[in-house]
């Protein structure tokens, strides 16, 4: 357990560089993981692309990489967890202290440290983590794909932060957390899924997964795909919820004009630059509510998430369409990014 | 009661005319009222001044006016209400029966049909209004400043639409809505109020109604007016929620630079065109949520605000700065529209 | 049109007898209905047998029956809907103006009047009910079975009070309440529905309509029951939602014992006399909350209840076991009060 | 600091007594709290006079007491809070990672301890605790009376679990509890506080902290008290709300009396035997809606709190009646116990 192998990102640029590197020591409150899985996040793009926001906060040298699955293999003092319990990680370290803590939203605590972008993460061998955001896998969870919890977690919080059963879904999107939210609308009762996806791939994905019309491919304008969407037979009034889940502004803009009034929009896509809203037509003039998502609720969402899983409801291994070693981590990033997005999850095996 | 006085838009463009009309008869279903006071709100200045969403939705010749108190005269086929009954009028005339209606937000009824607006409203002696759109007036309610019942529900659902009980509120705007949400989160339990007004005139009302400090006079920037903002000793962390009523896309985007992690933004000002927001840095990191507010809760604000009032929670007069009769509206609607807002909420008085 | 069958409530003591009546005449706000199924409800039973509350309540003579569906024939003043629209009837007439009604809760105004108790009923082949109470039905609503929606809307009322979905719920009683509360758990998404019921004949509609598992036959004590129900797997830890649909103290006191820490207790069923109470170990220790389900929210619960029965969720037929004209209600009250309970919910063809 | 003073339960049966003991040592995750006050609970009654549940979970030798404040003297592992850290103690010491604190209910963890019932507690001059239990006292939270933050926390949570805010609120008992839920009460914006007191003592104190009346002293029969409440103006509908707070079964029976329809009540005090309650007439017909109250939650109730008392609406100091050294224990228990319930809050000054 000296040294192990890691996707280092070593300095500044693109690209990153496979190391043999010390294995890390648990400190007081924290395990070593012997890392099972690690799977890619849109957010490792700008990592490993040096691009938008990383150059900013990123500082190499790096082990990046955050949705981790993995086994106890050493605790540090005050550790409870036992040596060789399986675990998922959640990525979000909060301080459990501060006044946002203390309110109960510890995904949004003010002193907020994230795996794999303030410390080192889980593309390698090992990584320490602090106990208290382990989250120890039932037996009966597939270890191979636990890795997923974590942006599983990320559409279930989209998807439920209010209640949609029985209510008419729209989901802007269906790159893997899109994906995720498709399955995750249907799980929680959605009497209508709509997907918006130009990826005739992703697309396909997504019909498999519960949706009940995906449109938008390369042929369909913004217009059409206004149009499209208020022909929906139970969506003349307009969709009772929107998820956004692509980043794209234009698509925003759309979702305001099919949003029913009284209407909930979950913001869950980064995009580049300011969106152009109009706060009266858009917003005040049909009641509309919009939820900013970031990451999952600790731990209420990794709760209800295990029950989906439990009860088939959701699938983890649908949406992973390819799996590496982290040594083929190149071609893994080239297929993530490559245009024509003819992917779901990619997901890393780590340790075999 | 065969002809009455009434402040009627007349023709396209700039201006209205104080004429002699027909006094309207109560259809089943509706009310005829005397007028008693009906006072000036931001949404008449367009219909006066022929500006803005005006032209497009409104088809002279219209009676406007849309707050409105009274006293019952005459019942329609199938009313309940007592003839001599003092009533303030909710303006939304919902149908009651689409789905939005059934599923308990009346407010954002699919056909929604507006006092003053779709149909003849207030500024006259006499004005016809459905039954189920009374609200009848506990005596101890003073009858002379009734009308205002109808905007102070805005600003008391805008402030209420989830608890500010002990949190920092900032309210953008102290015009008449502004200076009623100051009072609305000063009886509601917040424990800092902090505005942001130009106008002398209005920061001294606000500071006189609960605002712990009012900002952003003529000197300062908004760079000035933001650094303020989190300088106070308790929004170090930012504000818990802020309320817009200024319809300034400087001052959102001031809102999401102060509202904390978790935050609350409550929209109720129109801006012109569009906003441009950054929907990652605004919305999504600081896991902020927003609400589109439209009107009042039909009935649950209004029990709400009687209960402000007659424990002394809120003044309606003292937000009043200026009565006129509807003679001389003319008048009224400049000192209203004037640059320099010196003034509050303007009140006619009818039928005296 | 003149005069009409119905089933009178003509005096004092049990039973009840099929007259020739004068068909009623819609005042303002009301419609004539020509009845097309009413269906009889448990508190049907203490005005026919002349018990429990009954004496004290009901002035006969009085047409009862307040679970209606039929055609709009003819309209008072001020009604909009139309002539030849087939209705649902929300039998709890509520006033619209007190303050339970302006604060949302119309379905427990203070002015209540119940149809069927307080004014003549359905169980005739006319019947007045104001409009504000009528639930126009969607074409694609089963009309032969459209009196049941008033007690479905109790059921999913008691069900969703609080969400179930991915919760383990118990379900005490599946009488005709009980079976509709089997399928409105199920339609609403719990993980796990477990149910207690006596009679073998419901056991098994029970079983029909999602239960995975009934519990409580003849031969098993309380002490039986409750050690089963804490034997599931799931339910270790005790059940998360358990809905009181028998009125049975026993249950009541099982209910306490094998919900979880946190739990919910939907409290539906009419018990005779006082029930013992541990309020320490029962509720508070436990940290319980308990909510008494009276109605279904006007008209949350309808248009709830519209979305489950259009998608297929929830079946209005299957718990119905027989059906009669009006003429043989005898043989119908017999049935449905008998001691082995081998029925589930009766309903009369009226008008047929 | 290798012996201290303590309160020690050293054997079955009435009393405790005052020992030298060794100084506890922190384990990893704890600290070692040098205490500065503790104070008594109703709950430490049956522990000192060996009543009730006590003989069942107490296992002699134990030092009780659980409402502590003090200082940070040493840390074991992994401890983040300073030494010299002035804290409020939480009570419950909840595990982190079963499903109910998984769920986000810690208060009702499935694996609750608790300190000085299951563990060594604060009747003592040093006292181990966990450091994820230590509230962090703000400085100009009054440290000599800190001890109360854990019991006002109890009142504040009973009051809170639904807004009071404008509601007319019945405070059945003002005992130490009852006195800060009135002060809880008025601090959150109740419109109308109402409380049942016998003792003339704790009557007074509770006019003298913000209820508008306080009825039922010794020559008001339980029909006198009930026919009072249903007597005042605001109350003619009755009670939106009831605390109840005395474990008194006849004041539960005149809660549902007196409570409106829709109504809530909070379970706090703990009653002796069973109470009788008409599920009916007192729960289902009304709508009544009731929470078990046990603890306060972790930690919005607390941040909550805290909030409180540095805006001044609520006081620790003015519940406290006495004030005696830890050696004077056996004074201290009689006068809280006396029938004539001639005191408020009892603290010990311990370490001076």
């Amino acid at each position: 357990m000296e040294t192990m192998t890691a996707l280092v990102k070593s300095h500044d640029g693109e690209g990153a560089d496979i190391k043999k590197i010390a294995v890390p020591r648990p400190r007081s409150g924290e395990v070593l993981l012997k890392v099972h899985r690690s799977s890619i996040c849109g957010s490792d793009l700008p990592i490993y692309y040096w691009s938008s926001w990383a150059p900013r906060r990123i500082k190499p040298p790096l082990v990046f990489g955050h949705e981790i699955c993995g086994e106890v293999v050493e605790k540090g003092a005050g550790v409870t967890i036992a040596v060789g319990s399986r675990v998922a990680v959640e990525s979000h370290i909060y301080c459990g202290y501060c006044a946002t803590c203390a309110a109960g939203d510890r995904h949004l605590c003010r002193r907020m440290v994230l795996v794999g972008i303030d410390t080192d993460g889980g593309f390698a061998d090992y990584v320490t983590i602090p106990e208290r955001v382990l989250w120890k896998l039932d037996s009966r969870i597939p270890y191979d794909y636990a890795s997923l919890m974590e942006p599983l977690g990320n559409a279930i919080y989209t998807v439920c932060v209010e209640p949609v059963q029985e209510k008419t879904v729209l989901v802007m999107g269906c790159g893997p957390q899109g994906l995720y939210a498709v399955q995750a609308a249907k799980a929680a009762g959605a009497a209508l899924i709509v997907a918006v996806e130009k990826s005739a791939f992703r697309a396909k994905l997504a019909k498999g997964l519960g949706a009940h019309h995906v449109i938008g491919d390369h042929n369909e304008t913004f217009q059409d795909i206004q149009d499209k969407l208020l022909s929906f037979n139970q969506t003349q009034e307009g969709f009772d919820v929107c998820l956004e889940m692509s980043g794209a502004s234009a698509l925003i803009s759309t979702a305001f004009r099919v949003l029913r009034n009284g209407g909930r929009l979950s913001l869950f896509g980064l995009t580049a630059g300011k969106t152009g809203i109009d706060i009266g037509e858009d917003i005040i003039f049909k009641g509309i509510h919009i939820y900013g998502i970031l990451g999952r609720r600790l731990f209420e969402t990794w709760e209800m998430m295990e029950k989906y899983l439990l009860e088939d409801k959701i699938s983890l291994p649908k949406v992973v369409t390819h799996e590496f070693p982290l040594t083929q981590a190149q071609e893994a990033f080239a297929l993530f990014s490559a245009p024509e997005k003819a992917c779901g999850k990619i997901v890393f095996k780590v340790n075999s």
